[in-house]
């Protein structure tokens, strides 16, 4: 197996026949380009936050509060970033986030994504809000690691025809969004009146489901349409869940399955207490509740009050190798990474993920060597100071 | 009962008709879009704050250092947001504060304020500085909420009849503002050399007065409207006011009593100690003393000194949803908010002051519900973390 | 006597024949203005710092770090900010500090400088590197209130020179600056390689003095002016003094004696220990130790350091009437003022002084007058909160 | 011998002609001058960090988190800043840190900024990845001091070699980078896919040594060049190294001995039980580990930890004399400067290294005057507070 860091001399080696990388190295740029290229709606979709966007500020900021100290001459030669998380192998402790309605940023949207991801042999979380059916994705991503999220439906029937096609389909682990119920108040999309589902745009997997077809008399047609939009809305979140409701979903899946959205140490605890595999440190990106604590700044007390008795996951503003491995040191197994690959996706399509995905396990893999670890399950607080 | 966050799927269910709000659902955007609309003049008394304007920034970067932890899965599904503030009962705990000649925001000032208002149900504080007379006022808002704000004049006499003639007006609680007995040193007015009130702006409380009438000599008309004016600047406010004073407030006002303005807890424990029914933590918008402390990192020293004794209320710098749960989790029963609201009326009349006050409402339920709160009393300091 | 802050009323009344104040009232604004006024050195020589300018800088910041917690229902009708420094009766705690060279800002320097200091009753402490002689400076000052600040030279009977011409020009107080024996690097002034006084500027107090004549040959003229420029910069700064050599200092004067430029606690012991009337807490405005400790950040431990033994002063970062308080709570009997009225000077020579002098005053009255105060002894740490 | 700040004297004395410094005297302004001068490809190499660039952020601004306390009346008239360092005496306690492939920066390369730092008096570290060979370099440097930093590559005999070329050549002390085995990821050279070495620049001391012409089968010409790279590429850095390989260093080098890249405490004594002579607390200057620890917040700890059994350098960040000297006060002998040098070099050539070179000891010899120091052993924890 080759060092996830080729990427860098495949690319200085390209230099010396004038071949650049078609899209930035520091993918904290990319934004600022994706902008230019996608439309006001799609980019307000992705990029914009809820209310003010301190939570996305805050996500990014949290990670400047934590310093690496490397350590020298410690025979870094080998080095291998490979994990298992909850039950898969992956090359890097990095997943693909669910990311809903791609296709707003791509028309080859999801599947674009799902080969991409498999190229890398990192494995691509899909939203229920894809653009294009999970069986189709599962079709597209091939041998990639596939897992599922679910954004838990009023409709039980549903939540559990839901589960039955994923599993068919290959997805080995489940990821259930606890935060998005509903959606929050957000100011970009409101100010253009644009929310992708309403225009038909991300229920693709709603609308090929038989037990949804069933409630709006048969598959969806023109003439039926804005029957199955409405019902859609009704059926999208349930925000009566409680804690109870889990043994539901333990009972109709068998894989391991991990809550998305937590925040605070006591509902880590009563999510392990639930049987739950693991729990993902997430704010949704700053999507949901605006002035919530920044992620990293949540994952501390989190692994802590978990420990070994789940896998703990990380997720909201990662967008560099350093990310990754404060991150890991803080207590994380591995992080899902979202935007960067959006915006990979907008500026190049399929080769555009695939470069976002090399770039980031690159810089991991050499950010790390020199800090000198040569496995992430070396990670832990010992490498980091708190800056102020 | 509809829910206050309606107003989202109203937006975004007109967007299907390319109908886009006519103003930006971020409350925090208004202020440079109103800057464009209104006089400079105009603009500069409602954005302009004391000296180096030091302490409206202060009460924003406050916020910032308080972080929500939202929790999950808890039954969001019923939310209620309405509070029983000092005898009024209104849908969310956001009242209007008062803010004085807003005529010159816009030609119905207070009157569309007033009506605005009324069609949220939300309470709006009428200041003594109003453009319009507190009668006419009352009479616009209808059904609406009406407190009524006294700047105490120095003429007792004049004081108790502007207490009499709200109580006859309708207004049940009395908010009397201690910060103000002079104004400050504002550069922005003093660059323009701009004072409405010297231009007949905000004096309407007082020339409709008998009390005042009968100073001056009758009713004012040219031939005396000098004379007003600097009756005006000659009773306008009281520097020697003591907490003995306040036993005379009590006499003439048998509705409650709130003090706006209090921000230290020994402030706070005297205003209880004389029988006040309430305390408005507020350093007006930072427009009193440049370099005071901000308002939200005065609130929980006066929220513990005033305990269960009294209401405490809190003003000075909320923007957004998310502003207000904070200050209700440090203590707050409810929250005032001012100039977004002026600029909704500056940029939109009625419908401006209206389209921020349903923004508010919604984000806050929004952000209440997805942080894991149906009511604003479960609000309190397990909600936050502090940032740094 | 009439409130300080009379010039509020003032220029609102003035607004009503449409006159506007002839400068910003915002101080702090003054310097962007200047800046298109001045010419590009004599700008760089007033507005320039140490090195990388951290240090002027880091005294603005300080000054956001303590919050002002104002008090309610205090009676503060009656105001008195007089105080007496060292001998001085002054309307307020607030002094031009020395500044040299003036002549580069406008014309009349000094002299300006002194007839608007004498307006407004504020002391003036005049620099032995001013334009003008420091006997023109006082027959300008008239009835004004009169410091001296020495430089102390080399030659030791220049020093007691220039100590009898001040005292025989009614000089009542000495202001010694002990952090300026020689110019810092200072890379405005050396970008430009520009130094006022090779250029004969700032060096009036030396070449009309008897000693330094009879040194250089007797009065200077054209022949012996270089001679007499080599003299000076041998002379100017004496960088072998030491604590001992202080009562030298108290043997040639027998008023009042200020050390300028004390930032450690324990050298304000040793001024004391050394019979010296008081210290002044200053870092030059930033103007010599690039990295240098904010000066409001070295007052506290300083006024803790002297107690009531001596009179403790505060210099550097000035701008605001709630600057000018907090320096007040945090232990100075009164402040000195510096670049603003420089900036005053430049935009309207004596009246631009003027301007600056009664903003600064009325801000501080009003500021003092709504945090509860009425006289400048009633400020103390009891007023702030550290802000973070 | 003069004093190190008559360069402050000289460029206001040639101001008198209207003879301006070439260069900024403030050196943080070289950076923004040097990039209109440079090719794209050289700024970025030079200017350029690791990932998102937040290490060499977090170096300037943790020079700012420490703040000067002046001292006065200490008699600093005789100032002395010369100082032994790992037995070569210099003039000030700094160095030019071993910056390779100069020759992109200015077509003299390390040939110019040899002869600069010779004309100072400054010892300069030649880097193995010079763009000319370490004779030529010691020819050039004449008297200077003369310093030799290794890149340890895999093969050990041409380590060997390069040792003993050095001290062949006059180096008297041996500097070891530690954290660079493998180059970071660095956005702006990926970006550019530009990597000075893969076009035959800085490699002259690889291309000239025997071992290595050995290994390609003699001299580099253009037959076996491409191989020569390769062979470059597969031995340049060694991540296998670990503590036990630095007896192997110590037995090839019998001068004193530094290990560069150190910034864990425990990382710092192993190399002093390993029998190094001195550790350099340095992070590359952010160009290696994104989001590492500044150097700065690194040295007291790596200080404390070495204690008197080692001679502590600190390099990453310096910019001002303020920078070096709170460096020395937090437990540093003397700094290493890099970037301002190489901007010099691109702005200036030689003169514009010696400019650089003297603008930073005059500015420090004035910083230390002013606060209170003569010597550079006199500063200490005493000399500084923490800001926040």
């Amino acid at each position: 197996m080759g060092s996830l860091a080729d990427f860098q001399n495949e690319i200085y080696l390209q230099g010396l026949g004038d071949v650049l990388p078609a899209l930035p190295t520091d993918l904290t740029r990319l934004e600022a380009l994706a902008e230019r290229r996608m439309s006001a709606q799609a980019f307000g979709y992705v990029a914009g936050s809820a209310g003010s966007e301190a939570t996305a500020r805050a996500n990014r900021a949290a990670f400047d509060r934590w310093r690496i100290v490397p350590r020298m001459l410690r025979d870094v030669a080998e080095r291998d970033l490979s994990v298992e998380v909850l039950g898969t192998t992956m090359p890097a402790p990095i997943l693909l986030a669910p990311i809903g309605v791609q296709s707003i940023v791509h028309p080859e949207g999801e599947l674009a994504t799902a080969r991409a991801a498999a190229a890398t042999g990192l494995t691509k979380v899909l939203s229920t809000a894809a653009s294009y059916s999970l069986e189709d994705v599962a079709a597209a991503a091939g041998d990639g690691g596939r897992w599922y999220q679910l954004y838990w439906p009023k409709d039980r029937e549903l939540a559990v025809s839901f589960l039955e096609r994923a599993k068919a389909a290959g997805y080995t682990a489940l990821v259930v969004t606890l935060d998005t119920f509903t959606l929050a108040w957000r100011p970009r999309d409101l100010d253009q009146a644009y929310l992708p589902f309403l225009r038909g745009i991300g229920v693709a997997n709603y609308f090929s489901d038989p037990v949804f077809q069933k409630a709006v008399g048969g598959p969806v047609t023109d003439a039926n349409r804005d029957m199955a939009l409405l019902h859609w809305v009704a059926n999208f979140g349930n925000p009566s869940l409680t804690w109870d409701d889990l043994a539901f979903l333990r009972e109709h899946w068998d894989g391991p399955i991990a809550l998305k959205g937590i925040q605070h140490p006591d509902d880590a605890r009563r999510a392990v207490d639930a049987g739950m595999d693991g729990v993902i440190v997430s704010n949704h990106g700053g999507r949901q509740v605006d002035g919530a604590v920044a992620s990293l700044d949540a994952l501390p007390a989190v692994a802590d009050a978990v420990g070994d008795r789940a896998t703990v996951l990380f997720d909201s503003g990662v967008r560099t190798g350093s990310d990754v491995l404060k991150a890991l040191a803080l207590g994380a197994k591995a992080v899902l990474v979202a935007r960067p690959y959006a915006y990979g996706l907008a500026l190049g399509g399929e080769a555009g993920v695939r470069h976002v995905l090399r770039c980031l396990q690159a810089d991991l893999e050499l950010t790390m060597a020199l800090a000198g670890l040569t496995r992430p399950d070396e990670a832990n607080l010992d490498l980091l100071v708190r800056d102020h």
